[in-house]
């Protein structure tokens, strides 16, 4: 391989190499879509079955504790795939990290179900279990679209984790929001973390809408479920007015009427996440036949040009040796722009995930400044960010600033 | 593989095999460095060759010409290795790319040694051939720098890099202080290059500087030569000065001693490029050594927790059960730690390098914008740089931020 051109086609195939890889990427986050969208309603189910003794949700839990056991199934698999093609993995050591981090979670669950249905634990430390696995999975999802080396295929990625994190913070909410109207009474920082859970639902919503097509944006639109909403807001009322004194009690009926309403919201919400992973399918498909038919024409004009190269007879070298030299010097140079242009693009795409990479970090600081466990850290910075009233991006961004004049770790 | 325990091992495989890329890639930007060396060499001897009838440069360039044929031998088989492990190469599009350009100017070296041979080029004209060739060759260098997944490493490449631009405009410096005092004749933009030249080397070794060790820094000093650099100094003061009538004309010698004081300061930066080098081979070596020694133990301490896991009595799993899960848990926590902190200070590291991007992409829009050709593009970005006595990136920057208030290319 002497030639400017083969490695023209090297870079491409390349190209279509990651394209590929994305494509069973994307598979395994439409996937974990599916398995926490199962997850969020074990979650919610558990929470009222935890607070009352309705034997209508106890059933409930043990169905959908059997279709998330199937769904576990085919995540896991799915993640088994993606280790045997191990070395095709862009930034795998991540990736597998993050894996072996939601697995982890995912190992305990059968031990939390029994505690569960002993009714050993309280509906806040179940949510917390459940939380965190979730947790683990969306992150997989993140690293995702992190490592994503198309522009519009991380776009559509980062418009998806986002979507992805603003129905787990409606998923909270539900949960909060069943374990509230069960007990009957709400206290001060339950309020404040309700707030919380919808200023957040918002604010990834919002983020994900920034990155989604008008497509997506007005079946979202069309989707939207008014009247699910308003009984929503309603209740949220009731829910948050139960501290303050006077107030009367909810029905009985409330618990069920939250948690069905939240549950129409939410899977209006899971058919929205659908379309966007059918988008990111559908794209990933399309680069690939356009990266395929983009590999054939260079090798045709390829092969053309080295066969006028051929042709050209032997006393005219000085008028065909620079017009083919032209031509490779074209096509090296169209390369390198739309490479170029691509790799512009996708900073600004990824500039999108920065956002969540210094809360990371803000909180590995104070894990290690304070010798906080992960989970505790997360609540510094979201009490932090109550108090303060900001975004706990925000505040994730001070702590950072703030580190700089900051002794090191003890 | 459902264990978690795997999925650990799964990601510090990837970073093994990472590492060994990045020890590959090492090898070619060390053999890089040597032809690059050896046509810097070229250039200024073509120069002095084109500008003189000395027969002792035309014997000169004769014996160089062949050590440059010898190693562009080496580099593009370097190259060829690479491509056939096309997988295995991150940012194999990017990378392979700068690889094709590289190969173009390369193709064109016969002919334009051709033309030299037969005095058929200016000086000027031939130094910008020169100029292009080596600027593709770097280009490979500052995609490896840019793509390194460790930020030890990156942070070496980024040293090297920065030391090799510095050293190639110290090349360039030498080409065109030669092709003045052959001429014994200097224009007033010959002269603002001659100065934009000097500053752009500092400008790059200092950027070198703040990357390197302290070990570097102290062999950098020891070895510089400062009576060479006395002696550049006098000769530069000397040649800018040729333009101010009245001034007294260069004696017939001065080209040769403009040739080999430079070429005498040129080959002291050789060295440190070497030992540059040698310290990211060793590095990479040590970084592979110490992965493959930490998966090792990870891999002990495993079959440990599982035989301590196995062999406790079956009536007491509460207590093995909990302790074996807290070991998984720290690992995946040491380990989600651990890559948090390399991506963290990898993030520190590129953004040395992003000043050149800032350059490409300036670049790219005048190009688009104004219809230029690449070389003329760069030389827009110089000439703005130099009328306003800033740095190119800080033009570069103005030019982008420019950019958003401008119509898009026609």
């Amino acid at each position: 391989m002497t030639s400017p051109l083969e490695y023209i086609l090297a870079a491409r195939r390349c190209e279509i190499d990651e394209l590929e890889r994305l494509a069973r990427t994307s598979e395994l986050v439409s996937l974990i879509g599916r398995y926490t969208h199962a997850l969020q309603r074990e979650r919610g189910i558990t929470n009222i079955f935890l607070a009352t003794d309705s034997p209508e949700f106890a059933n409930l839990r043990l169905l959908q504790v059997a279709e998330c056991e199937s769904l576990a199934a085919q995540v896991t698999s799915a993640f088994e795939e993606l280790a045997t093609g191990e070395h095709r993995v862009r930034n795998g050591a991540r990736l597998f990290n993050r894996v072996a981090v939601a697995l982890h979670a995912q190992q305990g669950l059968p031990e939390l179900r029994g505690r569960i249905a002993a009714r050993a634990l309280t509906p806040r430390g179940s949510t917390a279990a459940y939380v965190r696995l979730i947790a683990g999975l969306l992150a997989v999802v993140f690293e995702a679209a992190d490592s994503a080396g198309d522009p519009e295929i991380s776009r559509v990625l980062v418009a998806l984790f986002n979507f992805m994190q603003g129905k787990e913070f409606a998923g909270q909410e539900r949960a909060l929001g069943g374990a509230v109207f069960a007990s009957g009474t709400i206290d001060a920082p339950t309020q404040r973390e309700w707030h919380h859970l919808i200023e957040q639902q918002q604010h990834c919503l919002d983020a994900s809408a920034e990155f989604s097509d008008a497509d997506v944006l007005a079946a979202e639109e069309a989707g939207r479920d008014h009247r699910a909403i308003a009984q929503i807001e309603r209740l949220r009322r009731k829910g948050l007015a139960l501290g303050v004194a006077g107030h009367a009690l909810p029905g009985s009926g409330t618990v069920r009427e939250w948690y069905d309403w939240c549950t129409v919201r939410i899977d209006t919400m899971r058919t929205v996440e659908d379309l966007l992973t059918s988008r990111l399918r559908g794209l990933c498909e399309r680069k690939i036949e356009e990266a395929q038919g983009a590999l054939r024409d260079q090798q045709a004009s390829m092969e053309s040009l080295q066969r006028s190269a051929r042709m050209a007879p032997s006393d005219a070298p000085r008028q065909f040796g620079p017009q083919l030299e032209h031509s490779v010097y074209e096509m090296v140079q169209e390369q390198s722009r739309r490479l170029q242009a691509m790799s512009d693009e996708l900073e600004t795409v990824r500039a999108a995930l920065n956002e969540r990479k210094v809360i990371e970090r803000a909180k590995g600081l104070l894990m290690a400044h304070r010798q906080l466990s992960e989970d505790d850290a997360y609540k510094t910075l979201r009490q932090m960010a109550m108090n303060q009233k900001k975004r706990i991006s925000d505040v994730a961004d001070a702590v950072l600033a703030m580190a700089e004049v900051l002794p090191g770790p003890k």
